[in-house]
């Protein structure tokens, strides 16, 4: 399943090497630079790199103009040299002003772009603009891996909704817990590390009242140095105990309540515990969902983390909003023909209307394996 | 998860791709050797091979001599040779004269071995034989390939039970079919042609009763050319319809009905349609799956491979016969809290009890996943 690479016009031998240390540049924004996407740049000059920078958080400087501020320190002259970026140079000014400005007149002849900006006051433009000045563009060197790492920033732009990932752990034989509701532990360290990394580096993590009722977690992210997400619970009737971990440590983590309830007075008790109550219109008797995830695009929350029971997990794919599936395979079997799976509501009636997934990605961690894919829809 | 390989003393450098292309020649026998093991061999002299060979098929001749007279075709002169054989050479008579004879009269000069046989009658001696007649003896070259190669000979040898692999096709959310009992089909071509390809390697094919009233199955291998297992059918009360696809193709492919029923006038209507029936004692209401292992092993069933639903496949973990899981994971999600799952029964009650494996093995067919593992055995 390894990805082929189709060499793009202008495209030397020496591009990939640097723009995979750009994209591992870029990464290191991960988790601090939402709702902006990840940067990386490396500037290269006979054959060796002279700076380097990537996107550090969200408000501070982009990755080109860290990368020429890295090479001045180093004492290199960036005239004449090639400058690798994981994404199109932006030409507008927002907090920052235009990159391209800082890429004309650092004197770079040649600029490799791994993918082009979707942000529509960018979108190609940055690009253009830099030939139009006589630089030599190549675009499009490695935009798979470029495009995957900022598919966050991508949907969110287009969509205006979080990008949703669904993770869940079971056996091998698809449970969740066993006959008696128990899951504690069904994957191993190495695993739970990785759900920690990634709850910090998605920007809220979301679960049911139900969740909160039977196992009252702290869904936060316990890796040393890593941030806590913003913990969203959907709780159509307001019944999150006032007692509860996520309420009760509403004041350090951020925590908000997404309800159908209106009265003003239900609310407060919340409120006065430090968490955000958010009001979303009901749908048969349960939150509308879509009305939920515009509301909290609204507010800014790029992507979601969806830990939840099964029902939820059906509910959020059935009403077509979730854009990745994480599940981690753990090599035990608990059989029970009454165990809880992880997608469960009332499921599809025949096979070809199964939702479909696609680029599957898998990784052992330690014992259990991670599997990966995006959503691709509904067949029928 | 790549295996890591010591090096043995005495072996070359050369030797492990050698030793593949033994391992490789030697799977060309899988399905048609048992309850013989597969066995391939390669000679090499001055750098280059000059002979090859494999137990082709019960009764045949063993690979060493296939190799040697392979060699005789072309010409070849085997005096001072190395020959690669992946399974210790045999020591005494069986269908065939003693391998170690042929070994000695060709005059290779070092033989470099898998790993040893098992069998009682011959367990080292092979090995040590030939080192008393003054030949270089390397053993233990991918040890751990060869034995995998062989495992439904090694366990066989040693239990007498057949070796039993739990197979199943899920959605990744772990269902086997809808909400509606809904399951063709859930996996790809290529899934589909791995299980026929794999019910060719197996000597017996078995399920339940249920699978045959709901689905009436061929379990045939329908790979052109390939080998139909024998098709057992785990059928307590007898409820077999005669009608069924099993027992009307009964004449052209073998048709085992195990049963608990002890009736000779029930019995008799499935062996006039040329059907075996095998008497099994009975345990709490249900057929005693130890007793119907020994049965088959008695009958000289090496390997089964057990495609059943989740009840069935429940009891035989519970009863400690299942020794390897395939399972087949589909990109896709049928959700519903009542959809089936591939082990149900009771179950176990705290993770701990889980059913553990290890060993994982995983493979793309095509867009699905097959992971297998060993089974380890119930932890708690």
């Amino acid at each position: 399943m390894e990805r082929i690479h189709v060499k793009v016009p202008g495209e030397q031998p020496q591009d990939r090497e640097y723009m995979k240390q750009a994209l591992a540049l870029a990464e290191k924004g991960h988790g601090w630079v939402n709702p902006n996407p990840m940067v990386g740049a490396v500037l290269v000059k006979d054959g060796r790199i002279i700076g380097e920078g990537y996107h550090t958080r969200y408000g501070q400087l982009h990755a080109e103009r860290e990368a020429f501020k890295n090479a001045a320190e180093r004492g290199e002259e960036t005239a004449g040299a090639d400058l690798y970026v994981t994404l199109e140079p932006c030409c507008h000014t927002g907090k920052q002003p235009p990159c391209t400005e800082a890429v004309l007149a650092s004197g770079v002849k040649r600029v490799i772009v791994g993918c082009t900006d979707p942000n529509p006051v960018v979108a190609g433009r940055g690009i253009r603009l830099l030939r139009e000045k006589g630089l030599e563009v190549v675009a499009g060197v490695l935009r798979g891996e470029c495009e995957r790492q900022n598919e966050v920033f991508f949907h969110f732009m287009r969509t205006k909704l979080p990008f949703t990932v669904l993770k869940y752990a079971m056996t091998l034989d698809g449970k969740t817990a066993t006959v008696s509701g128990k899951s504690q532990w069904i994957t191993g360290e190495a695993a739970r590390n990785r759900v920690h990394e990634d709850r910090g580096r998605y920007m809220a993590i979301l679960t049911g009242v139900s969740t909160v009722l039977a196992d009252n977690p702290q869904l936060t992210c316990r890796i040393p140095g890593g941030k806590n997400p913003i913990r969203v619970i959907a709780d159509t009737k307001l019944r999150t105990p006032l007692s509860s971990t996520v309420v009760q440590t509403a004041r350090e983590t951020p925590t908000w309540i997404v309800t159908a309830v209106s009265d003003a007075g239900r609310k407060e008790a919340y409120e006065d515990a430090g968490c955000r109550v958010l009001s979303v219109p009901a749908k048969e008797g349960e939150l509308d969902l879509q009305a939920m995830m515009q509301r909290l695009g609204e507010e800014k929350v790029d992507s979601v983390m969806v830990e939840s029971g099964g029902t939820l997990a059906w509910s959020f794919l059935k009403a077509g909003l979730v854009n990745r599936v994480q599940a981690y395979i753990a090599p035990k079997i608990f059989g029970g023909a009454g165990a809880p799976t992880p997608v469960r509501g009332t499921g599809v009636d025949a096979p070809p209307e199964a939702f479909l997934l696609k680029k599957p990605e898998a990784v052992w961690l330690g014992e259990d394996l991670l599997l990966e894919y995006e959503v691709s829809g509904q067949d029928a």
